[in-house]
């Protein structure tokens, strides 16, 4: 069927010139800080060369062709996508290293995958189950020949094999079919777990050793971790998404300084309803729900002791009863940092770049609004 | 700056034929079921009409023109929108009274209105501060006449006047703009508030009455007391938004059955890590993090006792340990009632429709991925 995509041209959103000050901009609107971009690529880049480590950023946080064009130009191997859209959209923009850190099943998105393979020279994907290896191996038999990795639960408590052993059994059975090449170990780690990652990798590889399987890769991942990524010397690359924006959890986590915060929300003061309570146009549909452990939605700059306490779909309760500065008032420009910036880039169809707060850029977005 | 829209096409995701049956569609999607949907906008429409209210659906819940049509040929007087882009989008397919419940700031947004204004036979926006009015008083000046009304924070603790009295004094500066027409008073009242509401109302329209300034609207509003909607015998209207779909929330409110839910989202068992833990395809970004107060991301039909306890952006962990049904396999389709059905829908492109589980049409979303 024939579903023409919805202009929202029709809607009259004007999409803002370079040159713009951020404070013409419609609100509210996520805007990327370019220098803080350029220097969270560089910055993670130079420690993981300084360690050896191949360094493979995440696209789900950004969805952004020209900002994973920075991160490889910095020296990153290739891109790690989290669903087949993403790898679809950034395979057609011309990336040629792709990772695809899921469990792929089912006909429909197998039959994809073949097509996807055959046009990426370096595809991966990742496997936890015989059950998914199964549909793999069925689907690349004739094929041009899958790289498949096993995912190994390190104590994230997400998908991931066991134990060594069972990541051994795997490994043998992607080994052994024919359509399909064993290309190494993945991992994305609860915070703090760099020993335990560590230990896993290094049962595993000496399994596969005894029998000479090849254990060409070892991923390991995560951005709250990203500066401890050379405490695990098996790993042979790391993966982050987050670090390339940072947000508020980053900081909370040590990961960054509230300096390296590229993405802030624009938001307006619609109301003042009382003298403790402010209401920004921020809600659940700009800044998503997502706690992360906090418990409010977010952070306002500017507004020490102000605390977003509560987010409906288009606006953000704002308690003001602990703010030691001047109350905003209605009509007011704020920046609030959000709790999560990569659920924040999955809401909008553009991202609006800027320097020094003049409007650079915009860049679509690919793979959002749509499913697998 | 021209700026192309994202070619989600170009991704390769293919949007469901008619007749497809859900089984074979990709996950994690949302879909709408035809007889629900139906059932629950005559459900609504006629207990108003029983109760000589007049009802405006809040559109922010599907953002489908297709859908608000069906809401104003069962009767709906018209439709309320959240934001201007809203209401710009279904101006642009056809819909002549639009009530916008929502301050309005700024030159920008406001050069937007007058042009709205001109285009729709009936519009009205709210406003709940003097600098609000102020602004669309200079902005209307010599243009069509706008209509606004009140915001009446009756508990709600969201926006809003506080007092009768301060009401009365915004309905006189209102009145008194030779640009904008007082339209009565809209409230978003906290559940539970029918008798604090009816107080408000009565207090301020005594006001109003007393210098003979008119009150045509007032507009309450909420899905969760859809049904209570008579307790307030001063309104003359009331606005709800989820009631369309309903959702987890709706159903512990008391306010639907679990026969009424029109909205699951399909999705795909991709890991069995543990025998207790079952790993979902669909994460943050298909559920969103909205709670509305429950401790877990949504309800799993068929597997009672199962529990998502935590999503990340594409995977739902789920808890199996006191699930008293059979256990899902790799590669299982689920459906999965959401917490909240709003924010699902502001996620995709596309909605998909079927009837007993065969697609019947997909249609696009207006006013999502943008902003204001």
């Amino acid at each position: 069927m024939s579903v023409p995509p919805p202009d929202f041209a029709a809607s009259g959103f004007p999409w803002p010139e370079p040159g713009t000050p951020l404070a013409d901009l419609p609100t509210p609107l996520p805007v990327i800080d370019e220098d803080r971009l350029a220097a969270n690529i560089a910055r993670a880049q130079e420690y993981m060369a300084a360690h050896g480590l191949n360094f493979r950023p995440h696209i789900k946080t950004h969805k952004i062709a020209a900002i994973a064009r920075q991160q490889i130009a910095a020296g990153a191997v290739g891109i790690n996508c989290q669903k087949l859209t993403e790898a679809e959209a950034f395979a057609a923009a011309g990336f040629d290293d792709i990772l695809i850190t899921y469990n792929i099943l089912g006909p429909a998105r197998l039959a994809r995958l073949v097509a996807l393979n055959a046009q990426v020279a370096h595809l991966a994907v990742t496997a936890d189950s015989a059950m998914t290896v199964a549909g793999l191996a069925a689907a690349f038999a004739g094929a041009k020949p899958l790289t498949v990795l096993i995912e190994c639960d390190t104590g994230g408590g997400r998908c991931g094999v066991q134990t060594p052993q069972d990541a051994f059994a795997l490994a043998q059975q992607i080994h052994a079919a024919p359509g399909l090449t064993f290309g190494g170990l993945m991992t994305y780690p609860a915070p703090g777990a760099a020993a335990r990652v560590e230990t896993f990798l290094q049962e595993t590889m000496a399994l596969l050793a005894a029998v000479g399987i090849p254990c060409p890769m070892r991923t390991n991942g995560g951005s709250p971790d990203l500066w401890q990524a050379h405490l695990v010397p098996s790993a042979s690359e790391h993966r982050a998404g987050t670090y390339v924006y940072n947000d508020r959890s980053m900081v909370r986590a040590g990961a960054c300084a509230p300096g390296d915060l590229a993405m802030h929300v624009l938001a307006t003061v619609v109301s003042r309803p009382t003298p403790t309570r402010a209401v920004l146009d921020c809600g659940s549909k700009a800044l998503t729900s997502d706690l992360l452990g906090f418990t409010d939605y977010g952070e306002i700059e500017g507004l020490p002791g102000a605390r977003i306490t509560g987010l409906s779909e288009e606006h953000a309760v704002v308690d003001l009863s602990a703010c030691t500065g001047a109350r905003p008032e209605v009509g007011d420009l704020v920046r609030v940092v959000p709790n999560h910036t990569c659920v924040v880039s999955n809401l909008f169809d553009r991202m609006v770049f800027h320097k020094n707060g003049v409007v650079t850029r915009v860049e679509p977005l690919a793979a959002r609004g749509t499913v697998w």
